[in-house]
């Protein structure tokens, strides 16, 4: 990370004893010491308009959209030019959960071959990162209005449940699976700002009628 | 190195102790249990038409011709369709050393940030391996799902007109308005087929719900 330039390390509930060691460790990084804890994703990402999540499965294999590092970088440069982007990484053995990915925009992926496509973790963000500030000229895509936060998103998706939960059609069962669901629908949707704005305030209503109908 | 493919792994007097432990770790690959051993960085590359070793340093320091990694690419990949290339790798602690670099026809650098020049080792191998296998075009991983049609968006656009005047937050007056508005937004949003298909089965629920508590 430090060799190319990107400082903002933030973990995800890590394992104390490991991170204690690396931080503590002669010659550790400012970066190391600097890295936020938290202990959700979502915390981790509540203030990005981007999160990216790395996979080293194919687009068959997952429900979000899988771009290739070469594509994705662009994509991701030309949203850090307004906003905070989010790369995330899963832990090296079990690679993202179903719940960590609900929290993704979309998915990149490093073209590995096919027989060995899992790929070391500290390998896989250097490359990650190097191809980021690999200097190419990028195409500029026009976007209507400024992005809306991953927090913004999380707030619509949670309303949305609660809806769906006032409406009477929420299996309490299957509820954290059909968050998860309505958390990458709304994030696979690329809402502004504005839109979660109008969304928040329709549902705010819709969640305000049907419990006042009870 | 399998990652990209490179499968020919040579090393130079390795430090027996590590190289033994990787070497019989469980799940070590094909690779490392094919590597050579050498004794000295001459017999490594007896073979090989060209030579290229890597520095962290610019072309200051060092006497031979220093090219960044995005403009070693091609020549590698030209070599390669000809004869054997070695990239040759330093120590961690101490590089290459002048002896080393007495092989090499040129060197190539990883573009890092000046402050922090020097790179772990696999992480630096990973950068260059991936350069070397990516591709002048990048491959389009095509995208998860079949695009609604025009006619399911409108179709959950007019399912969320009604959920917004059951709950009573629509204006009459403005209701074209905001009709025009939500299948904008819904079309920005780029759904699909199975996107449309989840909206229209909550936004009904939800509506069914409203109207039956009037």
């Amino acid at each position: 990370m430090s060799n190319f330039g990107v400082l903002n390390l933030c973990l995800v509930n890590p394992y104390e004893p490991s991170f204690r060691e690396a931080r503590s460790a002669v010659g550790a990084s400012q970066l190391l010491a600097n890295a936020r804890v938290v202990p959700t994703v979502a915390q981790a990402v509540a203030d990005c308009t981007l999160v990216v999540g790395t996979t080293a499965v194919g687009s068959r294999e997952v429900r979000h959209p899988v771009k290739g590092l070469q594509g994705a970088a662009p994509l991701i440069r030309k949203r850090l030019a307004t906003g905070r982007v989010a790369l995330l990484f899963g832990s090296e053995k079990f690679g993202l959960s179903n719940e960590d990915l609900s929290h993704c925009d979309w998915l990149l992926r490093i073209p590995t071959r096919e027989q060995h496509r899992s790929m070391n973790l500290g390998q896989a963000v250097a490359v990650c990162l190097y191809e980021l500030a690999r200097s190419s000229r990028h195409v500029a895509i026009p976007e209507t209005g400024q992005p809306a936060t991953a927090g913004d998103i999380d707030r619509v998706a949670a309303l949305l449940l609660e809806a769906l939960d006032a409406s009477g059609s929420l299996k309490s069962r299957s509820a954290a699976r059909t968050e998860e669901k309505l958390r990458r629908l709304m994030r696979r949707h690329h809402l502004t700002a504005e839109d979660a704005k109008f969304w928040l305030g329709m549902f705010s209503q819709i969640v305000w009628k049907l419990r006042g109908s009870q």
